[in-house]
């Protein structure tokens, strides 16, 4: 109820702050059998954590993940999953001089005012750390619709501020070169134009958005609940719960309202095989709040991180006007590291999903 | 589970389909003590029905509301409140032909492979009709959310196709125009080219979508959950809950993702009053998932409706391709009816997240 | 959160008061393709209505239930299923007395001081007339799992203040005897003598509590969650949740504590046929929290009922010390018409706990 | 779902097996502000740990408990509360032999059937370990309601095997002679008998069940939810999900049905303050689900411990009957390790009572 868990069947409560003890989730609802193991999780928090390329914040935080419980000789149990990496200490003199100043955009003022009080440590709660719990939580996920259904999760940087690739879309046929370049940007000579801007940026000490894509692919024909657990309206509020997202779309999105309803149906049609389809797919794989078998995709939008090094106006916690500059070292441009996480909401809700469809539907 | 209640602590639970029996809802968790009458619940009714317009589709539906439970002597006691429209007759004979067909972009191949079964009466489950038993509910939260806190919900159709106002934003300053015409456009020059378009659209047998703006005035600091239940990602959720959304974004959206982070940021500042407030609100009213006091905005896409007159090709339940000649009553815009149903979303979102707000905060 | 739903996946919410109105529930998460008619459910309602014997209240009420949707062609649909009794209209003269008046171990005073307000009609939402949509709903739970499964529920009543059949337990031969008989008690002597004593306190204008056993048989193995949400905490919530309830045991419930560990284990043995049972039933069907595929039984005890003809000391409203009389006419033993609805909640219960198993460990 | 997690608004979850990593809870919807530390919860721990008398296993389990989140400069900040306990490394050894064996009574056959695997060491997730998780979380319920309420929780042992006090109830005038012994029994003869006869039966290597009398003082008027969330249902559930447990019953209780309604009402009756109040308490403090302001009294039942030394018959996991000696160091009695968990799943019972009406009934 206070928002710390994410899903229905798949249950993934996380917990814990930027600095001090641990940061981490207890995945529940999940099936047993599965294999996994910590290897496989620590993968995808290498492709969040900080420090990893020249482009995101030097800040070197290990981020090295333990499987406390529910996980027996190498498989799940059906017991909760509880997953966490210890926190450095803090070095509260790092943080002290933002004890008593709300930074601009940031959640500094709206915690103060909703709890009356606040961890000033690292953003303490309101750290984007938090997020590592998801990524292991959703490495999970990703094993399990993989292995036992064949769905795949792939994201990749669309666009850097102004700088932004052709629809490559669901047609995306080099799925690999997403990982070759830092950005993970699938069109080589657009991830280049889009580092070198970010590192402008850095020596400004200023900072970009961007949009993520989304892909879900061989998804199964019926998940999703039609009224209020569309699996658009949930995969949207999984992407909205990512810090700094302020937009989503699926299929044709914003777009598509400028089209006639002529256009932007998707006939059905029979293939050769006998397997009913869509001839276009502007629906973005789900139809009616379920999905209908085509790929999935869909868009997020993030905004520019809001700690940036150039000198800000702002209050502090006695209303009066101050000016900030922020030293800490943090990322210009939170793309690369968000993309990991994209796909682990992303296979969260899907999981989610797909527990569900099957307790209803399959009875 | 099934996904037909929204809410944690203000709990909207729909049923019914489009013919025979009835469409309703109970609502659960609402306060005692709230004066609410069926008339008052009837006027928002009255704007999202059938019928009302010479641009909506001129099927007749009376849309009349009873409030059978947890009202006493005029004021809700704390006991759940079931309201319910009693449908019309089917008239089986209007679509029996769409029985084994599956529409374009319809729910109708999605539930027929989910459910193995669908009740092929004008939409069954599908059916638009669903979105009456949610302004039924929203009006109770606007009733207690304006008179309790002074929170206003406004909504209005910015975009149309490429008709587009010019942002007016939370800048609006005469509301009371968004009522003065049947397209609920608070600009009467872009109105009447929208009424316009629409009108080609609708001799046409096509249809269009658009934009909704929503707007949220004197929301308290503090609602919202931090992580998981952003009051973003819910107010997401809600509106990507609604028939034939296909986006949404909050503050600046997809187009903030242009901007450097020293201008995207909303700095803080105090005012005569003493009260803090932000200089600019990209944030839309929302900074890391809670309310900040800013006036919250956001813009809702909706696809170009389903069901259209024109000639369209697709399969039956036999996968043979068939041509699909539409012959029934339908919008060729959704947008107009759409309004009020975008403000009950947002306001029983609000209502939900102002009660889970006193839960814990205030303890 | 306000109570009004039982269930995570079988999803039963009712809502209404006794008088004004109508009395239901929506249940939402049941599986499509189940046929279900109104006569089958209203079998179980004329169980537990009013005036159904000499013995039961002399009020006539009909509870005729009407199903108002997620049904199409005889089968339910996946959508949620919509049934209500319309309430005869309120007559308040009968009431009026009562209106300020806190009666003695009435749910008067509580509501009063909870809420702010009540509904004196009847008893308002602390009517047991509630409970005819639990039945409605059970009845739902009881065809499926009798049909798909082969479960079956039988209630019957034990024990009448005193009076009490020696225990026949799971070993009950005759099923058929709780229904030839007014108390619902399978041991027609024992009957006999209960149906006297309540005739004796129906003319002193004084009730009487009892025991109702319950039995589950062919509960497959697997149902249950071993740590809070154990069968046997979940079968003790629901039965909790039936007015008047006092208390709940499984197995050999209070009496067990009394023996050794080496009586009260019970062993395991395999059958000729090869399968795993126990030789004793101490465990009433659950070990760990999980049934293990022997009987499940319990008990459930009952308080007199707290409306009674006698006068009776209490306070008003102003806290002034009345008399208080009660004209009313209400049953002075509640058990014969408790016995469907315990069926109802265990059935409810067991199909919830059906679907949570199916999805977890069929993944 | 997988029923991990207990409570709507304060909602515990746990985590944890008896061997290997770790055994603990998140503490989600905890309010900010609450003064706590981690001494102040191993105070209850130790309470329960293993080891602490002549009359509980000799095993020697630390359970110390770690606060790794949610709380700031010793005050909870509103943010999920994560608490450990480290578990000793596992030593296969001494339960290998119990790897394909079903002991009788014990979760061994029925988790095996339900998850298809089972962590065979120390019973895994089906440990009474995890209750320490319980009386943690209990521990900053009843630190908060204490003070913010005055609150008090108590909770004694009442019967081993046929040893029984006489009944003391909410009368109980010396609740510090609850801690004066190591069966936690306030009747100094009575305890000394029960710690005679448990340790014959140590000796003989057998186990006894009992009652625990659970106590809550001071609670305020309108706890509790009406129809399926009485406070007297949930107590229930949560005892009733304690290990072990095999009966609930709520004031009268199962005494209660041999009274006549004249005899059982309580009465009203406005005291020299002018506050209202019953004269006697046959409903436990509880009215139509709601607390009254009366004490709440329940008794609960458990049953003998399933391991004991003595030889048993049982199955292994291929159906052969066979001898089974445990040799484990385990309870002869766990009542007294059992109250400081009644009390604690009491306290979470009630926080979460306190914290819905709040959000409903003061909105």
């Amino acid at each position: 109820m206070a928002g710390n868990t994410f899903g229905q069947l798949f249950q993934v409560t996380t917990f814990g702050e930027s600095h001090g003890g641990a940061v981490g989730c207890v995945v529940d609802g999940c099936p047993p059998g599965i294999e996994i193991s910590q290897s496989e999780i620590q993968k995808d928090l290498d492709r969040r954590k900080p420090g990893q390329s020249r482009i995101t914040t030097p800040r070197k935080e290990e981020d090295k993940i333990e499987i406390l419980s529910g996980v027996f000789e190498g498989k799940t149990t059906g017991a909760p999953i509880m997953m966490m990496a210890k926190n450095k200490d803090a070095r509260p003199s790092d943080y002290e001089k933002l004890k008593d100043v709300f930074r601009p955009s940031h959640a500094d003022f709206t915690y103060e005012k909703k709890y009356g009080t606040r961890n000033w440590q690292g953003s303490g709660r309101a750290s984007a750390r938090e997020t590592l719990a998801r990524v292991a939580a959703g490495a999970i996920a990703k094993k399990f619709l993989k292995e036992k259904l064949g769905i795949e999760f792939l994201a990749y940087v669309e666009q850097v501020g102004n700088i932004k690739i052709k629809d490559v879309g669901v047609g995306l046929d080099r799925p690999e070169l997403i990982e070759s370049n830092i950005i993970r940007c699938p069109d080589e000579k657009v991830a280049e134009r889009m580092i070198q801007y970010i590192n402008i940026l850095k020596r400004e000490g200023d900072s970009i958005g961007g949009v993520i894509m989304g892909l879900i692919k061989n998804v199964p024909i019926g998940l999703g609940e039609p009224v209020f657990d569309k699996l658009s309206a949930d995969l949207g509020k999984a992407m909205l719960s990512i810090p700094a997202v302020k937009g989503f779309e699926i299929g044709s999105g914003f777009e598509g309202v400028k089209m006639n309803g002529s256009q932007h149906n998707d006939p059905f049609t029979t293939n050769k095989r006998g397997k009913i389809g869509t001839k276009t797919n502007f629906s973005g794989g789900i139809q009616g709040g379920i999905s209908n078998g085509e790929d999935i995709f869909f868009r997020v939008a993030f905004k520019p991180v809001s700690t940036i090094r150039k000198e800000q106006s702002t209050v502090n916690k006695n209303g009066q006007n101050i000016k900030l500059e922020a030293t800490g070292r943090h990322d210009p441009c939170v793309l690369p590291r968000a993309v990991p996480i994209v796909e682990a909401m992303a296979a969260i809700t899907i999981m989610d999903h797909y527990l569900r469809n099957k307790t209803l539907c399959k009875a």
